[in-house]
């Protein structure tokens, strides 16, 4: 037993790292083991370690508790055992924990922070040039996204023909250059000329990838890891049970740690023709087997919904369905799951040829508001034309639509929601109506109303005779927000018949 | 029998009318019947006449053919019994006829002229002030719209507190003053204080009414007559079965031999509380056996559609069912109901209270083109706030809309399809396709293609390798049409990244 004692300190929900030498004959991968357990006052969490190449192996643990913590490490991968101690600081000033469901259709911290999502999606940013990279965290830190989806895997796609800087396993790629652009647009699966040994991972390329985790964390930002996907010509998306397993393994083993990981098992899983539901399920029971921390679970369709009923998945991680109605069905599939419903996918500002890659910044904030009056969150993506192909959407970069800064805005009328979010509330035909939800005051006296592409010129509303409501009119598209007067029992606000505008009434007294 | 020969001719499916003294004691309009016969080489009908107040008898009738009719009148309006002549001369330039349903789909004028319906609904326009009605006609006459629904029975509702100019029976009508409009906006019965005798109609009523059937048709405007209404203070809504049945013979008597009627059995039909579905289909069965000329026959929903399969309805007259969704289900309901779509109700263009009245221009002309590529009809109605309220939708006037100017484009591109109407065609699923219907080539080889909201700065084309395609670009709000080159096999169109474009191909050789 070789005592190591580690002088620094971690923060409360920070990685804490334990990094040894061991075994590098053989296949590290997957003929040696490595297992930490981690214990405290409060927890004691068992997790797998990894080897990240070089002759060195590593366990992670991100501790939950301001208090002093024991580690033991032991498996094959030494002939020695390992034991320590650190102590575990309060957590710095923007760390809230990782995020959980905090009142089945909304999330907050682990320290009760109220989060609202507003994510976007640029899905292989983190395999893009460095200096793409680093603009890619600049534009982030500029904006109200606080949710960015992401591969590991890279992607091949119209728009998407170059190499990553990295690829996840030891080997050689095949030919790019036989894959023509017009035919193979949408080629998933391996072509000719790949050769890699998917029992032997590449370090070097999950070091990038979680570096990127941690740069996201470090901002505040969660980091929805798409683990699978089916945009490939590496073959990558169809390897066998065995290969994916151990994938499954490493990816949750050098990940989970983070605490602004998400799980999204898949992009588009049911374009993934060589992966059946059982394939799935057997996916989800290992990050619930393996992930120690109970990060958030979903998975994201194309065509049709995985079963979001299933107990694993946390929250509804959805495609839109329809061309014209979108975050319209928020409120029905919030009934249907009774989970937190995120829109994902509901269409991507641009203009591109593709149907999914070109709507307006208007109708894309439009669909936010939408989302967000039915009490769920819209996501948001960006496929602009591009003298160098660099697209948000898929390599990051800078944004070049409308839509991001009236995120900001949105972003802070939701912060001011009493409670954890805004819940659907019984309104009229002509009108999307949201009251505050898991407010300790019942719906705490908060309304909002959405009149999308309708221009009303007036509204009346009517609560009760007793108390007073203040009203106020938001511009959403202009991010304004007018004091609109006092009233007590029935009342008329004036609108200037725009599109695009709301209501906010507030009891104030 | 007393002979009357006239010397005036009448015009191929012009009006014939014969106008005789009878008897004016009692109730002339239930105690005495008229009744003609017209006949000729080709034709032979039997129409009911009606009594028109001071003493005189009508009888009229629209002769289908070019060649010497023959008439008898009888009944007990008198003890004479008149015989008579007149010929029929060829129709002058515009009148090609009544509409017909011409190839379950598409509408086409008796003399085969394609008809595109592009309709607008102004309600009670013809019980307005008559400046305010020869207003409505000029604005008619500037427009593009060849269909306006309006109605017989005046209308109570928000913004039409105002009496009518006439009633349809003699009476009084309430006192307005009691129904204040923040609580009768949507009263619907028969207040206190009317006192009609729905036995005896008024005459004038109806005289001017059918004045301005005749303007309509001498400016190529079909009417779309709504017979009934639910918007009603004087009970007009809730007769009983003998008065309303009186009513259905008493304007078919009067209106049949106008070309251009249409008859639309009611507006918002099921708001009709005292009105049950066997009303409705006996209704319907008068239409069939008292209009001698198979006018097109249709009802018009709130909630629920009428059932359109049922023989009797000749098209689909439609209030759209969802938000969000109106035209978009065009190409369903063709399939539904195997009949010609016409979308008499997907909101208004303007900026009142109510969700169904303040869409915007864009919008409205976006229904309008979905509808057209899904083989469909748009309708238009307008309703802004008005400091005299006067709003198109019920009273005529002017148009203040952005959209209508844009139906006159739509009406060009609408009248360049072979054949006599655009088929949805099967497309690419972020696309709306139609190819010409009806043509004696097949798909003539005439191609539209819709992007409405979507803004694709490209699209990519493909028929076949053997022929030469021409390629022009349509922006349908501002009204332009682009050549976009010729060109065989797979190819390209470029599109400025817009919403609200067209691409249209026709094959060139």
């Amino acid at each position: 037993m070789r005592e190591i004692n580690y002088v620094k300190t971690v923060e409360k929900w920070g990685v804490f790292e334990v990094a040894i030498p061991g075994y590098s004959d053989k296949n590290p991968f997957t003929d040696y083991t490595i297992r930490g357990r981690f214990y405290s006052k409060n927890e004691d969490k068992c997790v797998d370690g990894f080897y990240d190449g070089d002759g060195i192996y590593k366990v992670r643990f991100m501790p939950s508790f301001e208090e002093s913590y024991t580690f033991d490490i032991e498996g094959s991968f030494s002939e020695e055992k390992y034991h320590g101690f650190f102590d575990v600081t309060p957590p710095e000033k923007n760390n809230h924990g990782p995020v959980r469901v905090a009142n089945t259709y909304h999330f907050a911290y682990e320290d009760g922070t109220p989060y609202y999502p507003l994510g976007t999606t640029c899905y292989v940013w983190s395999l893009q040039p460095e200096e793409l990279q680093e603009l890619t965290l600049k534009t982030l830190a500029d904006s109200a996204f606080n949710k960015i989806r992401f591969c590991i895997f890279p992607k091949h796609y119209d728009y998407n023909f170059n190499e990553p800087i990295s690829y996840p396993y030891a080997g050689t790629p095949c030919d790019n250059s036989g894959l023509l652009k017009e035919n193979y647009i949408e080629y998933m699966g391996c072509a000719p000329g790949n050769n890699w040994d998917y029992m032997r991972f590449n370090p070097e390329h999950f070091q990038r990838f979680e570096k990127r985790v941690n740069d996201l964390m470090d901002m505040g930002i969660e980091a929805d890891i798409i683990v699978m996907h089916p945009y490939d010509r590496w073959g990558f998306s169809m390897m066998d049970k065995e290969a994916d397993d151990l994938y499954w393994n490493y990816v949750i083993a050098r990940l989970s740690a983070y605490r602004n990981v998400w799980w999204s098992l898949a992009n588009e899983y049911d374009l993934m023709a060589h992966k059946q539901l059982e394939d799935w399920e057997r996916y989800a029971e290992i990050i619930c087997k393996k992930d120690a921390y109970n990060h958030l679970r979903s998975i994201h369709n194309c065509r049709s919904f995985y079963d979001y009923s299933k107990p694993w998945i946390t929250h509804c991680s959805i495609q839109r369905q329809d061309t014209y109605k979108t975050a319209e069905y928020t409120d029905e599939w919030r009934i249907r799951y009774k989970k937190p419903v995120v829109l994902d996918e509901i269409a991507y500002e641009g203009n591109i040829q593709h149907g999914w890659g070109n709507i307006s910044g208007q109708e894309m904030v439009r669909r936010f508001w939408e989302a967000a009056c039915r009490g769920g969150y819209g996501g948001h993506g960006e496929t602009f034309m591009d003298p160098e192909n660099i697209l948000w959407w898929s390599h990051g970069g800078k944004l070049h639509g409308e839509s991001p800064k009236r995120f900001k805005f949105l972003s802070g009328i939701l912060k001011e929601t009493p409670g954890l979010g805004l819940a659907p509330m019984n309104a009229k035909w002509d009108e999307v109506a949201a009251r505050a939800d898991g407010s300790p005051f019942g719906d705490g006296g908060y309304y909002l109303y959405y009149y999308g592409f309708n221009r009303p010129s007036f509204r009346e509303y009517y609560f009760d005779d007793l108390h007073t409501y203040e009203a106020e009119v938001i511009d959403t598209w202009n991010m304004t927000i007018t004091k609109a007067g006092q009233y007590k029992g029935k009342f008329q606000v004036e609108l200037p018949g725009r599109e695009y505008m709301a209501v906010r009434i507030r009891q104030a007294d």
